[in-house]
């Protein structure tokens, strides 16, 4: 099959690539569209030390699965395949699942090809309708939801988002959804400009007086955001960590006890709340999409999303489908 | 000046009612339009002991202040006048204090009128363009926020809402913001057919498995409401009470200990993000009017404010402003 591969030196297109067999419980699902994110880009640099097919976000079509009624039904999928059977499995954290293989990222070749495998319960069928280029929305949106998941934010919260970039985006228009009164910092005004035009209050200076904010979301993924982040935020007040980070970020540990902190790791979120937002139209993701490259471009799709201020590039997997 | 006026036996329009006077601290508002709520209707039936000027949904102008920035203002209100002073003041709940007047509702006349008075500290102004039929919903609106402040409502919970009235319906729009599964009770098709326009999941016969959801809230102010809404809600689930009720309500509070239930009490709420919310156009609400009519016309508005199914009728107080 066609496929965009890493094998630890570069990313190659190639079109003789072994099709994925799934196992029994798993679907094998052809990629219709699929999502460049920030970590496929830090897979290409040797993130998570991956070797494969890189690519989590996708939509596609089930033509094999071993409960029929799932084939030919479009879908997307939970990244992360559990093994179901471990304590933190049977707790109910099966994102957490220590022996988890994470989809193109850990484990598991992933989108950036014609075809991949899932387990059937990690799929979600994807409403009628709904354009491919919305629904691979749907696991960047989960993650950005994860953050409601965890933590109770109110409407009058007064909320910084540190990050306009693929992930920052879909915070803030999710985060908007509460009526808080949220500030979000960037620094390419292009991508400021997608959310001033939403309304929300976009800022690219140095900030607001410090402890601002009740609640910070740092999606810069950089240690300056970390700091700023800190700033920002309140005494009791929450820092939610969206990013990850490249090696160990220096923090004032005194300093988050004194000011009794409460620091939030955030990682993968809820799939069928976003697609309910994404249907009833609540997230607007269109103008997110900078452009969409046929697979065999992927290198060049690439070198795109690679680009200062470019938000989300697509992959489609066969033209005219 | 004009003011529509229950002197404890009926409500009547008279042209000759005493204006209101600012004491210090204190707005005299022109009302532009107001709104009628399921209380005002109450009022009429005797509900508080209150006399005088109904009416506590209303956009205005501020005509009079001590602070001549706020003059020529369009303005909202929040509708409870606190101390300032007192130990539950002093703890940052002024909503609850307890010698409060509540505009016409309790001690304070209120918007079914030409001019009121509000502390200045309880007013907001209105963002320019937002037309007065949609600024009016801010006070109803914030009491549907009010549930978002009080609950940790996650986007995965399966939420249920029993009642698609005037508040029901608020409540519905804002909760669907939170990507939650929700479902909407009630009985009158033409209500329920505005959520279902919506994408909002709607019923009106006997409902879902017992202990299907993780939060309901009772919108109705019925008994029959409280018992449903027992039967809907899992255990260790939270029911929100958001409606009043005539008299006393039997409950078994032994099964709400058995099934270590949460009740919250939720009444009035913030102002700010309901008026986020509707500058961003993510709550609609000009749907909900059925009319509008002019303040002489208000034994008429009334009148058709009762009737079966209506939702949203609303009184300008002057023709052509």
């Amino acid at each position: 099959m066609q496929a965009f591969v890493y094998d630890g030196q570069e990313l190659c297109y190639r079109d003789d690539y072994p099709e994925p067999q799934p196992s029994t419980g798993e679907a094998l699902i052809r990629v219709l569209v699929a999502g460049i994110c920030g970590t496929d880009l830090e897979i290409a640099r040797g993130y998570m030390g991956f070797r494969g097919v890189p690519g989590h976000e996708f939509v596609g079509v089930v033509e094999q699965a071993s409960d029929p009624t799932w084939v030919g039904r479009r879908v997307v999928g939970e990244i992360n395949a559990a093994c179901g059977e471990c304590p933190t499995c049977q707790a109910g954290h099966p994102t957490h699942c220590p022996h988890r293989t994470t989809l193109g990222i850990s484990g598991r070749n992933g989108a950036f090809a014609e075809f991949l495998t899932l387990p059937i319960g990690n799929l979600h069928p994807v409403p009628d309708g709904m354009p491919d280029e919305i629904a691979v929305f749907t696991e960047p949106l989960a993650a950005a939801l994860e953050i409601l998941e965890q933590v109770h934010l109110r409407p009058t919260d007064r909320v910084a988002v540190l990050g306009a970039g693929r992930l920052g985006q879909l915070i803030a228009r999710v985060l908007r959804l509460t009526g808080c009164e949220l500030v979000v910092w960037g620094r390419h005004p292009a991508k400021l400009e997608r959310l001033r035009a939403l309304g929300v209050d976009v800022r690219s200076d140095e900030p607001h007086p410090r402890a601002w904010a009740d609640v910070v979301v740092e999606a810069t993924g950089t240690p300056d955001g970390v700091t700023l982040a800190r700033k920002l935020v309140r005494p009791r007040g929450t820092l939610v960590l969206k990013s990850t980070y490249h090696g160990q970020v220096k923090a004032d540990f005194t300093g988050l006890v004194i000011d009794e902190m409460t620091l939030v790791g955030s990682r993968c979120g809820p799939f069928p709340p976003a697609l309910r937002l994404l249907a009833h139209n609540l997230v607007p993701v269109s103008d997110l999409v900078e452009a969409t490259y046929p697979l065999p471009q992927a290198s060049t799709a690439f070198q795109h999303a690679s680009a200062p201020g470019v938000l989300k590039v697509l992959l489609r997997m066969r033209e005219g489908i």
